[in-house]
């Protein structure tokens, strides 16, 4: 009997404590959960991924062959495109998703080959001109989800291709096999963009001119315009707006939380603590900056990056980045505090995205208010 | 490496000679291939069908879970909806699909579960009194499908439940372990409904509220109204006609062929063979007519019905019938016969059904044209 866990109408969807959430530089386990459907527990032995499309040959992979293709390790930030909702839902109005807070999204360690060189394996026939309006769909059949009757998602042949892009099949994720709620035996892990994208349980890869058919790649995961305010306007806009792919530059404030009595030093200083997250392929940040008048002046923040001695050499560019810093705040209550990350590419937070109805990709101003400073 | 025959371009469909197909009431083999992608060569050993919706128990069933409920026996003739579409291509007008012609029909005894039971294990928690207007869909994601990620189909929950409408979950056809191109390890079959319906390598079955959102459900396998006479014109008609289930009562001559030398006995008769086949439930066919006058005079055939001593209580009722007579020609070319059938519930067989742009369920009287009367 393959065991599942949770159903198609309730699906694991959980996020840590934002606190301990940014306690590691490596989010070991207890990272967000994100599914759409039951949890399989698959037998790796018996799994195959298939490779379909347009290729000269049709691949059937055992997680056997994809072990003994070249492993290459990719430390990124896997988020939900929903991360943060709650904020856009109280500070904007009102949208339609899960209430994630700010802990959608977890820094690991993944391993496996890469997704390019599968496709190499298989032999794209798509002509190398046209690879950046020709897509990879990626299919789990496990299970039937809430809104299709499988999971799909697609992102751009072009990125798939490219080395630097660091597309891979993971098979391990900080150092050991996937864990089944993340995707055991394989997965996709797509840097930078969006994790919908990322699929897991993975049963099939195809090379295609179009993206993904599946409901999660068609009508979920994008920014409607802001006129598309009902689930019935929004029906004439889904065909129209581009899937998320890469998102946005971003931060939070983790400590102190939100409503929370702040303590102060004795050198007057109060601790603030977040993470940060760089747009699509612009990684790493490079720049956190703290303000404590609600914007007008802005100090920079630490940095703090953590690679274990042997990998030096893997790229923090798809990395989150956490920082700290200390601040001085007036004694009284409603204090606020507001973070803004920048990245290599030179994309700034803004203080405010523009609603869409879905919630998603809100990247504002990191924020923690109602501090009450002791 | 899991083997796969033929591709998703060009799936094997193929027709035996209507001469040999004709010469036995079981087809033993080389019957017909209705394919929309590859054959998986499946492991039974690791197989599962997954059973959800609205359903108490979600079940994953392996093919010892399934040989080990009671085991039904169904002698019936499984068709394609386009057998006899080269008929309604020359005889009418051209239509939109492979060129079959009388041969994509077999009827074979098929044994496994039937579908009613493995439902009762898992629960259906829709009302007995919403039956008729729900569905239990069938879906096989072992490849891809020229039109689809998957093939998918569905048929009314009230059928499915009835006993005596004998939907069963084949494991064996013909006494022996389903062939590949037939299913293996376990498939549908919907006696009296198009073979559309038949899943092959059955992957999942749903208990639901709505038809199979599949496109050979939802975009194939439909009696298009006579104005929707192109494909951009049967865009506004998809939606609103529904998915072929019964096929109607039907009769084509297998000898002679048409285009054919006629030898003459010397009783001056010649011998005249063919099949017919009852409508939906309405078996089995009672009466098949010749006429060697383009239909105004009729001739009774000797209806053949074959079964093996042991199973004297199989019912016939979904199986073809095998038929033959002997008819008077007078010599010369241009030479024309005919043939209707009549079922158990009074359908007869009309000269000519209407056209439609898929070609599907046609019925028109059998025929052998062109007839050389030596």
């Amino acid at each position: 009997m393959v065991t599942l866990e949770y159903t198609v109408e309730k699906p694991l969807n959980r996020e840590p404590p934002l606190e301990k959430l940014v306690s590691s530089f490596i989010t070991e386990k207890d990272g967000y959960d994100r599914n759409h459907g039951p949890i399989p527990y698959l037998d790796a032995a018996a799994h195959r991924v298939g490779v379909y499309g347009t290729v000269s040959n049709i691949l059937s992979l055992s997680i056997a062959d994809l072990s003994s293709l070249p492993q290459h390790t990719v430390i990124c930030a896997l988020q939900c495109a929903g991360n943060r909702r709650h904020t856009m839902r109280t500070k904007l109005k009102e949208v339609n998703g899960i209430d994630w807070f700010d802990g959608a999204v977890m820094n690991c360690r993944w391993r496996g080959p890469r997704l390019r060189d599968v496709l190499l394996k298989s032999g794209v026939k798509i002509p190398r001109d046209k690879w950046s309006s020709a897509h990879v769909a990626f299919a789990c059949f496990q299970t039937p989800c809430q809104d299709d009757e499988w999971y799909g998602a697609s992102i751009e042949l072009q990125r798939a291709m490219r080395e630097d892009a660091d597309v891979i099949l993971a098979l391990e994720m900080n150092n050991r096999p996937l864990t089944p709620n993340h995707g055991y035996p394989v997965r996709v892990v797509t840097p930078g963009i969006a994790g919908a994208r990322s699929v897991k349980w993975l049963d099939r890869i195809t090379v295609q001119l179009t993206e993904s058919p599946n409901y999660y790649q068609q009508h979920d995961y994008k920014i409607l315009p802001p006129e598309a305010d009902c689930v019935e306007k929004a029906k004439n806009y889904w065909h129209r707006v581009p899937a998320i792919q890469d998102m946005p530059v971003n931060s939070v404030i983790a400590v102190p939380a939100n409503e929370s009595k702040v303590e102060v030093g004795e050198d007057g200083c109060t601790e603030v603590k977040g993470y940060a997250l760089p747009g699509g392929e612009d990684g790493p940040v490079v720049r956190v900056e703290v303000s404590t008048d609600g914007g007008s002046t802005w100090e920079d923040a630490e940095l703090i990056k953590c690679v274990e001695n042997d990998e030096k050499d893997v790229s923090l560019k798809w990395a989150w980045c956490l920082w700290r810093t200390k601040v001085k705040l007036e004694k009284g209550a409603g204090k606020k505090l507001l973070s803004r990350a920048t990245d290599k590419g030179g994309n700034v937070q803004a203080r405010c995205p523009q609603w869409n109805l879905r919630g998603v990709a809100y990247n504002g101003y990191g924020e923690s208010k109602d501090l009450e400073v002791a």
